[in-house]
């Protein structure tokens, strides 16, 4: 059980100094902190921080009338994890902006050697997303969303793509980022080769893939690569290994990268015979 | 051709008073207005318009340094459509926030009488999707999107649901919504009803589904039925008709509607083989 809770009366409080103007701050993800929003995510922290995969909580911050609601969720986390309460003008005025939910955590991510070594760590027999570029936090909270929902062992992110941990992020993949480990610290080509070496099948998707992704054949580890809206995988990755597509109209528009992602993960989870 | 480009110079210019305020104008959907943002949904407008699928545009705004750049978008619109052109400062002036797209046009929804007779146009061979309580912009965009790639030819939404015409799910949508016929009009169980009438097959789509959505026969109509996210399909639905799961992970979590209607419906596409 985590402490009791503390009254906080003043937004100026040192003590909640982590959670003021969460929106500004989230943006640089700096000091290796994370804001995790509602209860879902607090309870998807409290079981990472049980699972000890290198997510902590360091305060939580609750709305006075949510106290109640969620003694059980607080049952998760260490007596050294401080709870702070306040009222709604005092929540307010210490986010910065209307927060209707409630209920905050400060997270602490794992440490750097942690994601380093991931690849070491998969069992051996793995599916893993990898993508490469992808910068709009929807669309990489989604596909976390995705990995949870299919059973990947991991998300790995090439060095240009966005921050799992951002606010936005951790909300729309319901916390699945607490819970899928990932990796987000090598170049694309680096991080392809990397899972190749490994002994994965790697799988660029793309509208023009060579076979259908209900072609792919199971493998004992597969990945399923992953590029930005729009532009797509480089040429350089398309042309270094595999590729498959989901068929589709033809039209301007493909599909939106987290949608084609759980489709084509549903296809391999079920050729691997993960699901169903 | 649309009409030759006029300069606006007053954001209070009553030629462009329809673009006045858009954030708080698209909430309210008056008049059978709305707006589309972004030359990719203008595409989409004009397309549509070029069709005389009921949609028609009233005029389009543009920054002044987008217009070269657009030309060839304009000629799809007929020539009573005004073309304005506006600088950054004023173009910000008029739209209430900074559009850095530069790109926007007042669309005309299709007559009350267009989605009435919706049912009775499709073809005999029909796949459609119908939304109980689909609430969220972004869903319901995504959705469309879903839809348009596999080649749905309508979507169905009970009365409940959202306007796939707000400014956001149209966004979201790709323009999508201006492709794919739809309907919002009835209520929930009438609108399943009325598609039963007509021949369809109706399946719900639901995490405690009894098939798997790979095991819905082909039909010669197929309705795929997306409840809210959170609550899922009410239990009058579920118990009046089938329903179907995608397989996953056993979890708290089910995947979003979005993502979840993306595999239902490339499943039902395959097996009707609408796609591949």
């Amino acid at each position: 059980m985590a402490a009791d809770p503390v009254r906080i009366e003043d937004p100026a409080d040192p003590r909640i100094s982590g959670f003021v103007s969460i929106r500004e701050r989230d943006l640089t993800g700096r000091d290796g902190l994370f804001i995790a929003e509602g209860t879902v995510v607090l309870r998807m922290l409290g079981q990472a921080a049980a699972r000890a995969n290198g997510f902590a909580a360091e305060a939580i911050l609750l709305l006075e009338n949510r106290l109640a609601g969620i003694a059980d969720l607080l049952e998760a986390f260490p007596p050294g994890v401080p709870v702070y309460v306040a009222s709604a003008a005092v929540f307010d005025a210490i986010a910065g902006f209307n927060m209707h939910r409630g209920v905050l955590a400060l997270g602490r991510k794992p440490a750097a050697e942690a994601e380093a070594g991931l690849l070491g760590r998969l069992p051996e027999t793995s599916l893993v997303l990898a993508g490469c570029g992808l910068s709009n936090h929807d669309n990489v909270g989604s596909i976390f969303r995705n990995a949870a929902a299919f059973g990947a062992d991991a998300v790995f992110l090439d060095e240009t793509s966005c921050d799992p941990l951002y606010r936005k992020a951790i909300r729309v993949s319901v916390g699945s980022v607490l819970a899928v480990p990932f990796a987000r610290r090598l170049p694309a080509q680096a991080m392809l080769h990397g899972l190749a070496d490994a002994g994965f099948d790697i799988w660029g998707l793309s509208p023009r893939g060579e076979v259908l992704v209900s072609a792919i054949p199971a493998a004992r580890r597969i990945a399923l690569v992953l590029g930005t809206e729009g532009e797509g995988l480089p040429q350089g990755i398309l042309a270094s290994f595999r590729t498959a597509r989901i068929p589709q109209r033809p039209g301007l528009d493909s599909l939106n990268v987290a949608t084609a992602s759980g489709i084509a993960l549903y296809e391999i989870a079920s050729a691997m015979g993960r699901i169903g």
